[in-house]
């Protein structure tokens, strides 16, 4: 049996908890896996860190990343999204693995410097666009590529949260444009954007043009004792035209009061349809051809995606089940030093997207993409 | 009692049997109503003509409706879009009560001359957007009028058909551009903006700004055995900012397979939201202040709107019965010679709308409405 | 054309109303329906009768049913359900074609007279089990008729409604042994009765065996300035064998608190399933042979029973739809003195069943039916 | 800090994946739960005991649990339910601690000496009821705690899989009477009756009289080459009377095709009510006190019981959760020998209502319980 792996991990927070936990995981469901050491933790708070390196199970913890990188033998990237560029890139140039969350960066030129930087490295580059990776969602892409939709005419999807709709509610890194590039539309839109790549890309292309819209409904919040001001967008909107002439609509927003965390997506063709919701990710509804309404499946069965793994049917799984399928699918590429979709090239293609949507909502015009 | 309100009805077929229905329900649950006598039925095919005149139970048919716009008391306008405006402006400057079919024109000049026949007119105009008389339409404008959403942040508003997701779905006048005017955008679009318009004028005010897009799918359909060219959309999408601020986001199609007659309006406010969808119109989903999730509402109760003339609780109504409310409404109008709501002047503000999106499709950016 | 059917009905409130407006509407939804004529109204209450006389459209009202029995064609006895037995039978002993609402009648014994008046009568004799007129359920008939659902193994029926929920609620007639014979049972459990017997007749065999119960939550009800004892049931729940084996589990009550008219029913074979809500009648759930989930199928397609003769696809009927098409099959069958269903023979049958329900919630076994 | 607690685990295949999973989980996400040693799993065959040591991160293996009772700290019984008694029993007789499978046992008079030897022990008793840690399931005992329902008039308890609905479905310990004491009932019917107990024994108090009915669909399945008898229930049904006069309804079925994992809970008090379905396990529907509708609640805040330990709102957490939470109170109350519930006594009540759903079967007759 080979050495383990060898993990540094940048960021130990919410990110931190899914991917740590992640990898705990993986040896009792995914025995074939690699074998995986965390090794060392990586972050600038001390006391936070020090504390996070114990309950994560990892064996140490730096406050400098570039000390590390070429230590280790992946990276996992999970700082603030301005965070992405400078270790990913170090870390690659040094034939490390990266995995690295989304949006790849926090601008377009960033990203396309670490998709440069990926194309060269013999290290396996991913980002950790982890709805792809949701079982529902996999069999959708079967149905898709099956033909099952027909000719595509629609896609919908919408991600709506709500934390932000209060304007008394705290400001974070995440309403800061030079830290998080975007807001919703880099946080949540880019889940959408890569989803539809996803499903739709070998039966509609890619995305040729498109409007957008971004808003900012609360200018400033909360921090302590003064406030802030919020300079990127709450809510961002997109209307987009396919390769094959379908049309596509888009939303995202942490103002829509009543949703937590709804994420979802429809497609019709002239076939079939399709529909899907992260808040009930385990289900997936589909019209079928010649079906007379949509059939809603619990996509729990043996024979779906991952599923055999976890639990009999109607065991239903949890949003966290799908960082221990990227993580295993990943950490498998990365010991074959073959690649993984989604790849940096994947997301800087979604980064350019979301940068079309900026440029879009700015000019008041629709851009090609 | 005076005497009952000649109603001349122009067109026979789909909207002709949902109001003449209307008509011969309103004494049995609405016998405060003014009474009408269905006098004459006015269109161009005679054989057609004879028979709908006894299903429908009117006296007579003419085939030429300048005989008649002056004899009647009331004229219902439910012809194709392009025969809106010139019997509408004649009964008007005869004083006849006119009740249009939406969209109230095939162009924004013509809805122009019609809102300006009826501001001058001493007959009672109105356009038939029965789905603001879906009771739980009502209730949700109670709820917003009272402020249970709070500050509007977004609106969603869509409309999705399924009849011309086949591509071999024959050709009628609702694909013709010069009879229709528009296709999806104009016959379910107008819905849609209009009932945003009824739930939102008084707290978001009206749309500003919009961008719009606008497909055909499909660019010719057969025809018996030729086939003709579709000049009209078969989906339109917008989107919007309204005087407040709040992003507006708006689609319908008649390509999306699976859904029959899905008109659906969210909206998210600071403290609440709302969702509702015509293909259950007796509920309505309400997210209260300080609610945890949607109370889905069936809104059947005795003291909800219009439910008192019908049946008790949780006894649901169809579709059509919005075509009572509204006729009972119209008629007590007409009866007064006071003014109804939708007005032409209404439905000129939704041609204007339309006509954005038209023309923010053809120059590919945003537009001041 | 033959002279139209003298039609009197004995009842005029909230039945009185929903059969006089099915008969106002056949007309123009169903013109090939016999021809009516609303004559004679029945009741005590001479001031009301009067009212509902005009309002119901009706000719005439007598306060005395034995008057005109048999002067009219066809008795229509909406009364309660102890006022069923006498007027029915004599009517039918005049040749009268009785439409009689359900429960058949407040006894087995009077339900036993009722049933052989029925066979030895030259008129048609029917119970307005209403349901059985559900276009969805029309077609839940023909899927479990085609053996789509291969061998029945269960059978779910419930029926709830919460206007006795709160112990103030009002004393009726309802609540009363001697005049309603029972209370959730006969009222509600009635029509889940028939409707098991509509779907699952030919495949399962009936009832053959069943164990009940009954409760009285609220044992007495304001009455004005008093109070009144309740005598029967608010809420009864059964078990049931039937003749395939399959099992069945029944409930009705009407202290659902929350659930306003909520009748469902499930039927699960060894190939498929089925689900039914009251509270969306137009929809049916599907889980069909190799299916993998329900499929919500929108029952208002032209192809769908009684559905061409009202709107296009996804416009939605209401639960008074149901009365138009059973006074639609009534009259039909009474023109051509042919025979209905459900017959006074399948008014019995559901009677037996209620009153097996007595019996073995009186004796606290399983009683054979 | 004290010495890890030991655990010696009998079973090592569905159940035994889910403790171990549970026990591998807590010192991430409940990191002040007791340490942890997955010491020894017992178990009969060598081969899959070997490798599941492995996989379940166990040192070592036995197969023969009277080596390792009085060895172990904690003695988790998840073996086939005739096996729960003796190596419980002896345990407990050792003073150690036993963490054992529903139902209890597979008969009244094993689940009595049970729970006199857990009366008797030192060690901390518990029964592996998992639902009662559902988050939305704990919220929903703190909604009736709280009289938010109001008198309690009805409870609806089903749990529907369809894993045996084919008649060819392989043949399996859980088909046999003596292995498992029942089918459906003891399997899936226990859990229904001890969620009731949990929500409702404060408020309506204990089942009091019971009728139940057993069913077994297909008498005999394969088995390999040959076919065995299946000696249980497919399926089981039972109506209930309790304390408070509230009525139960229950049913449970291996048999109800389309339906994996549907164990539903529905609760009608005068003043409010609640329903739960295992397949949307974080949601839970609620009926307020004045409410006009179900409010769907994603049980996903972080003031929601156990949320705060795993993800942010909306991001929802699946099966396999329930046993993290019941190990992390079940290790925390052995640490402390204090008491776990549900405990032996609450299995035992659970199979009292068991028994007395096979007596009444038996006796056609309802039955004290």
């Amino acid at each position: 049996m080979s050495e383990p792996l060898r993990i540094g991990m940048l960021g130990y927070r919410f990110m931190g908890k899914a991917h740590a936990n992640a990898l705990a995981r993986l040896p009792m469901f995914f025995p074939e896996a690699p074998a995986t050491e965390r090794d060392v933790l990586i972050g600038r708070d001390e006391e936070a860190l020090a504390d996070a390196t114990e309950t994560l199970g990892f064996d140490r913890y730096v406050t400098d990343w570039e000390a590390v990188v070429d230590e280790v033998d992946v990276l996992y990237n999970l700082g603030p999204n301005n965070v992405h560029p400078d270790p990913s890139i170090a870390a690659l140039e040094a034939g490390t693995h990266v995995f690295c969350e989304k949006p790849l960066a926090h601008s377009l030129e960033a990203a396309e410097r670490m998709r440069d930087a990926a194309a060269s490295s013999e290290g396996t580059a991913g980002v950790a666009f982890n709805y792809r990776f949701v079982p529902a969602i996999r069999y959708a892409k079967e149905l898709v590529s099956l033909g099952e939709l027909g000719h595509i005419y629609h896609v919908r999807g919408r991600y709506l949260q709500d934390w932000l709709a209060d304007p008394s509610a705290e400001w974070s890194w995440r309403n800061d444009a030079e830290t998080a590039g975007s807001g919703a539309l880099g946080d949540l839109g880019a889940h959408t954007l890569d989803l539809t790549r996803f499903l739709l890309e070998d039966v509609a292309g890619e995305i040729e043009e498109l409007s957008g819209q971004l808003h900012t409904f609360v200018e400033e919040r909360p921090a302590g004792d003064e406030t802030r001001p919020v300079t990127v967008d709450d809510a961002y909107a997109a209307q987009a035209r396919f390769e094959n002439g379908a049309m596509g609509v888009f939303e995202a927003t942490r103002n829509a009061t009543g949703s937590k965390n709804d994420h979802s997506i429809e497609i019709n063709g002239s076939e079939g349809s399709l529909r899907f919701s992260l808040e009930r990710l385990n289900e997936l509804e589909v019209l079928r051809p010649d079906g007379r309404g949509y059939e809603t499946v619990l996509v729990t069965d043996e024979s779906d995606p991952y599923i055999e793994r976890w639990w009999p049917p109607g065991h239903i799984i949890g949003w966290e089940h799908t960082f221990v399928h990227e993580n295993y699918e990943f950490l498998t590429a990365a010991a074959d030093t073959s690649t993984f979709e989604p790849s940096f090239a994947d997301g800087y293609r979604v980064q350019v997207l979301l940068d079309a949507v900026e440029r879009s909502a700015e000019r008041g015009e629709w851009v090609t993409v």
